[in-house]
């Protein structure tokens, strides 16, 4: 069940890098730093554009940094043949995050014929590296075409 | 308890204008339509920026409409004594928008002293007018700090 | 697609009488009310084994209710062709309810060929009757297996 | 902020047991295995109460046992000084569980003064023990009432 992801990461982020142009939208605001079985890291660089005042990360930045990642985890481990839809994220606010890059841990915990799950655990940069305590963490569904 | 709200449609707007301008970003991305008791109606502009490879409206652009909206919802109603913040947001994608303006209805569902929770149910604008069916759903936790 | 549903209220009983005998597990714990087009209405009738400390109604009971709910409303809608299943169910708990019966509202979100969504308001009763305000509302993803 | 538990293992199921009664009603539904920094164990004893047709573990008794799950854990954590409220549980069903017990790791992903967020990974136990994918995923929060 936990197979070797079907893409690697080069593969990944050159399938993103086509697919959604826009992640790149006046430059580089989310990186795939790793990809294995049933899993990712994603990091969101943070820019001008994801921040409310006070100079947090908005939660919309969050949130699609969650859902970006969890469809990364699918996609690395079932290949390019279908392409998955979003259909439920729930997404818990913890803490509000510094100025800084934010990193998402991403977990499949299902990963079915019609309907994928996976969370997503949000951890901020803070001055001395990544905080323990986590920003946010978000749990999605994706169903998967029929293939 | 459905007591009018305690900003105007112009209040409002001049207080987000103020404080969220990034949300004018590039051009007006979001705007406020009406504000009632316990209710609010916003429109998302479409944008490029909003849109994924099919030209239809995106998951992080719908969430974002659905906790501004809700955020909104509870300004008017409490008036801009404090900032409630999103605990948790739960959306679930119901159909693919076509290309065009998004409309979100928000409902508050309870307004207490640390905690509201409002609903969101978002519109898309077809070729004859706003579609009778939502496109998606949200409903979000907000927390209302001390006053 | 507001098409009338395809069983009768007297269906569904019937039906839910067969299939799931614990719904009256010590007596009638849920009853449907009506059923109509993409929505129904259901009462959970107060019971012991569904209070807390402070006779009120407990969480399960109430999760229960906007399950059994959502379910009922899909079944007279499509028939009892493909057994519905809970894929997801998001609940927020709004006020203590007081002893008493529950009413929960539901109306679907969505019927799709292979996911369904619908909402749950549920509704305490009150010395002079039901409340306006809700005490919990639910919304739920059901998964149709294929026919 | 990862410090000990204030309550021991016997302390809350002591409190538990007097708190909530019907947690035991007709038998022993459910125990709390261990209790840990931010964490917890417990253990649903499969009982005909807790079933649907076709012998499975129902979703109402798998969102019970997290709901318990979590606030035990946030118990042992703070002690019994302030009585914690589920205000959201999203729930995910992503196996159908064997007839036997489910056991619930539980982790609190934040403990503030007025919100706590936990998350409740459920397990079934299958022929040759727990299996390691897990039947559902649930993530709460709770209130926490002013000391």
């Amino acid at each position: 069940m936990r197979a070797d992801p079907k893409m690697s990461l080069a593969e990944v982020e050159a399938f993103l890098e086509a697919e959604f142009p826009q992640l790149r939208h006046g430059g580089r605001m989310v990186s795939v730093e790793s990809v294995g079985p049933m899993s990712a890291r994603l990091r969101l660089h943070s820019d001008e554009r994801h921040l409310r005042p006070g100079g947090t990360v908005s939660g919309p930045a969050m949130f699609m940094l969650a859902d970006v990642g969890i469809y990364v985890a699918i996609l690395a481990q079932i290949g390019p043949v279908a392409l998955a839809v979003t259909t439920n994220l729930n997404i818990n606010f913890l803490r509000k995050p510094p100025h800084g890059d934010v990193l998402a841990e991403i977990s499949l915990l299902k990963l079915g014929k019609r309907l994928a799950v996976g969370e997503a655990t949000l951890f901020a940069q803070g001055p001395d590296g990544f905080d323990d305590e986590p920003v946010a963490h978000a749990v999605g569904t994706y169903s998967i075409p029929p293939r």
